[in-house]
């Protein structure tokens, strides 16, 4: 298995073709392109000025009381489907899509220049899935983001949207060495590939997309797949 | 970066000398050895034969009121420093070492021979140091194990024990492209390495080392470092 980072990915502008712009970057033969959502949302113009933005009374209480900009709390309500957590300058919600995570993904950070917000794609699986298309056949695409965690420290990116690989891996009925039917059954094949391309993904060197060669690429799914069935979920 | 299953490791006897073993098949040349957490904790013993165990009437409560075996039950409230959460088939707990997982990581599966579970071992970042000490300089080493995540589908492979390498990587005070503060500021690098390395230990194939070349091996610490500070924690 073998990773390595693309080069020659500038500042990606609004409505730049980023599949086209990613297919002449990869290398030849089978693959899985990991792409950073940050660039998948800037190409698709999934950007907010904040001086555009006018918080909402709920935004500007809520943002009081945890200690956040009240129009940056203002997008991450209009992404969410509800509020999962709240504490000082956190803000755990769960966005349209399903996703649990801080913020609802809208991040200021790297953004193009002061008071811009980045959200996150309207269907990470659409944007993968032309991405995929551009790359031709054999190839996979993943849009990762990185997330926290609940009881550990630290960030790994995870999976947000999948293209041309099934996300999960399922042992089911399979055995190990001693003939014994497997107790660990399903093990999430795109977050861990999002999670290996991210250690590539420096911050500070900003490389948004990784090329992961000499992993199996079969089946086919999405964002759906990696998601818990909040009835099934037990902190949520 | 590169990652390569560790071919040559059979079923491990107890107090079998791992480090040694695995120092033998290891690269020459830098690099980070991720171990599965089964085969340390056979080499060190941490095996348990249900047949010896009898469980405390708390442990037979639960076991018929969560649907689960009261030998192993047992087992899993011993390795724990509290519960998290039980539902129907699923007993979250805090280990002594501070980890949330399911089951105190205790596990029934891939065992040698039937009735048999598997402990975490005591100290896994002991354990971790033991292998480091045997590879020499310029190396470092994982103990991994497979874990579930809330509101995800699917086990990720997580770090347990470090040695030789700080397991989170710290962009505080690092500014982005645009000169802007970062705002994720710590990656977990350990899970990240984890992750990767759970792609090549297919439970089928059963392999439980993997080298990964091609990552700066900088700083030290341990497994606290990983583990969020309950105070700050939302979801315990």
């Amino acid at each position: 298995m073998k990773l390595q980072a693309l080069e020659g990915l500038p500042e990606i502008p609004i409505g730049d073709d980023l599949p086209a712009r990613l297919a002449k970057l990869v290398p030849p033969g089978p693959g899985i392109l990991v792409v950073a959502q940050k660039i998948v949302s800037k190409a698709e113009g999934r950007i907010v000025s904040l001086a555009d933005v006018v918080p909402s009374p709920e935004a500007r209480a809520l943002a009081q009381k945890i200690g956040k900009e009240p129009r940056h709390t203002e997008l991450v309500l209009r992404e969410a489907k509800r509020v999962v957590r709240t504490a000082p300058g956190v803000l755990i919600t769960e966005t349209k899509h399903g996703l649990v995570c801080a913020n609802s993904g809208v991040d200021l950070s790297n953004a193009p220049g002061e008071e811009i917000a980045v959200l996150l794609p309207l269907d990470p699986d659409a944007s993968a899935e032309r991405i995929r298309a551009a790359l031709g056949p054999g190839r996979a695409v993943i849009v990762s983001d990185t997330f926290g965690r609940p009881w550990r420290e630290g960030l790994v990116d995870v999976a947000i949207g999948v293209a041309g690989l099934a996300p999960l891996r399922s042992y089911i009925g399979e055995t190990d060495r001693a003939g014994r039917e497997l107790q660990v059954t399903v093990m999430a094949r795109a977050d861990q590939i999002a999670a290996a391309a991210g250690i590539l993904m420096e911050k500070d060197a900003g490389v948004p997309a990784v090329w992961v060669e000499g992993i199996e690429i079969s089946g086919k799914g999405s964002l759906r797949d990696l998601l818990r069935d909040p009835a099934r979920d037990l902190f949520r």
